[in-house]
């Protein structure tokens, strides 16, 4: 009898060791972080060893830190862009702030997808909200979620609130309700031309540059494009405004890859966002035609009329 | 009996594959490392891959590659800067070497907070052994602390001597003794204007720029500047020199945000650092007023007296 | 009996967790990225998306992203200065790929240094493959390696293909066969002056440059220059072309130390490749003689006679 009750116990002891327990909670131990810091100074390397003090066992990874210093914009694209190419369960912690220190609230969003925001709620969450779908949004709870004796210093939230309750949030050292209280499922959002059809044509906007090699993103997805009804290889008509100014008026053909034209002649693409795109090939579109981005540009798309 | 005997193996084999035992070691697996070698060749990835050659368990960040060419007093900056936020037991390395092959000793220190720093001795420990106290300093035996086979390579001590021994610091390959031998308490320092209170005066230094928004952060601490007896809102006035040469002078309200003054103002504030800094509220101060940092820059401040 | 039998059980289950199997598999679940992306969107982080959700135990890391737009050669260069010092077992992505959507093959290489190397086959691999050796050359097939719900978007084979194929082959949800057809062992090579030594005079070509110094580094190793018989401190002739045009030509001491030779003097010395380079001390060589680096430049040394 004590002897079984002994094996009894060291089994329990034993299985007590071993996960058994199903995986019931969401995050997965990944945080990503997205600044416009810069990574020319220590404010990143802080923030990460911050997480690195909640958690030895975090894997942490970065999205961007060089948006342009205060461009919300930006940062919610790098989001939505990115986002779902990370595991289920990822936190995200995105800090572009340029209100620190004012009313903007600070939120954790829970997406439909099973992806966590943490951030500043001043735009940023705009596009991800809107694509990935919005479960729950709550707001942090400065009083409970911030690093020890941090009290004094309010100007770095990144570090001091964001990038520790990101942690602990990944970490499951608290639970998604323990970040504070529940908000209404929504989110505060930038204005922006959606892709529309309409009678022969396609709008949309201009979120974001391919900057590196200065191709035109815009947010006209496969399925508007496709109701224009082109072929590869066919010509397209493109108008490219900056709120009412034309800055760009031309054509060029809808190719499969970028060798279907001869270097330095523009094209048109779907890119890896399945969305319209222009380019030069072995060239600078945005440079040569002085194209940007942003909620204000806006392109038009019409198919040329075989006469 | 023989039942009873089997189960005590049983339970032993089975503790030893826990860890029951204390942490005493110090280090915790963490290596971050700084240097001025920018991203753009493979050079910090070496020194990575060295790192993971010694073990695959090391957990390897970055502080910072873009400390200027050589700006060996940046280096000691940005490590103060960041070590804190670390945990205890982390291991740094720093690499910005203008000497390497002259007679600078290569050194490990350990400080009375239970970070390391390996480092040349050239006055990148300048500040941290000022704030996190010095426990004890060891210089590099190269003889035994070398990656294997790099004795012919005499130009990249980085990848093998530094990376290598703080990987195998870290990992917990040799103990700190094994560094090699015990030197002075000490370290080379560079000289700067320490924040000192006099009169109604308060006097500091420039020590860095917050270089992605160009505002200025000085080394004029929390309590030093509260003798000045300044309420937000109030007026400083403020002097910055290089050398003997004014650059700025000037007032400005002491704020408890950016969005208390209007867009293009300048403002004066504690950054996240409880430092005296200043800022342009959506603008870069550094570059409007051409003022830079360095152990040359000093910068006075002084209530404005209300008549 | 039951009893007995019960410890057995025990037993078994309990050796069943702990890793008694031999480490047989060559890789070690270490990944290290190289692009032309930049680090100012999400594409690079996409790809370390997709590569942890293949697996949560890999380890990536980055060599460089900064590679310039569409430049081969150094793509080719960056991966040769790199791999060798990281643990065999390591795979190498890199995406630089002028020709997406063209007819180069996506291939993996397996190095006879046991590193692995996933890439279009466009000139990349040429020097790992002459320094490394070709083990064996896989073509990826494509219908069987690329993140699920990939195949509409033609254009991100980065991600969708090298990064997802890169992380199952170093988590080991693959093996190296699973990858695809088997390829003659060899790859695309790219054409430049291997380093000779003739009637007292060596001749190479310039790779690349230390950019961040803007120091030359040649491929002139130490075994040819020392062919030329010069010890520290005397001069060396040098002479550099771009193609049939001479760039630079001049003298200067070779010098074990930057420190050797007044700041602002010319120097040379073997670089930690062991290869022969030119700097300037204190100073970029680089841009003062407009030399920069790539397949058509050549460099022609000879010891300076004593009369």
């Amino acid at each position: 009898m004590n002897q079984n009750r002994f094996l009894l116990l060291l089994l329990l002891l034993f299985s007590s060791t071993m996960s058994f327990t199903p995986c019931v909670r969401a995050q997965n131990g990944i945080v990503v972080f997205q600044t416009d810091f810069g990574l020319k100074d220590g404010a990143v390397s802080a923030m990460k060893g911050v997480a690195m003090g909640v958690s030895g066992d975090l894997k942490l990874f970065d999205l961007t830190h060089e948006i342009p210093a205060y461009n919300i914009w930006e940062a919610a694209y790098r989001l939505e862009q990115t986002a779902v190419y990370w595991p289920k369960g990822t936190v995200f912690v995105s800090v572009v702030d340029p209100g620190v220190g004012t009313e903007r609230k600070s939120v954790v969003l829970k997406t439909k997808s099973g992806h966590f925001f943490v951030t500043p709620d001043n735009g940023t969450l705009t596009l991800v909200a809107e694509s990935l779908g919005i479960d729950e949004v709550r707001e942090i709870d400065e009083a409970t979620n911030r690093r020890k004796n941090s009290e004094k210093s309010y100007t770095f939230h990144g570090r001091d609130v964001y990038a520790y309750t990101a942690a602990r949030l990944a970490a499951k050292k608290i639970t998604f309700a323990d970040i504070g209280k529940k908000l209404l499922a929504k989110v505060v959002g930038i204005d922006y031309q959606k892709p529309t059809f309409d009678k022969g044509v396609a709008i949309g906007s201009i979120p974001i540059l391919d900057v590196q090699y200065g191709n035109i993103w815009t947010n006209i997805d496969a399925d508007t494009f496709k109701k224009l009804k082109i072929a590869f290889d066919e010509q397209v008509n493109v108008t490219i405004k900056q709120g009412d100014k034309i800055v760009f008026s031309g054509q060029m053909p809808y190719s499969r890859t970028f060798g279907a034209v001869p270097e330095g002649s523009n094209l048109c693409y779907l890119n890896s966002l399945m969305c319209f795109s222009i380019a030069i090939n072995m060239g600078n579109f945005s440079e040569k035609n002085q194209v940007f981005s942003g909620p204000e540009w806006t392109i038009t798309l019409k198919k040329i009329a075989n006469d």
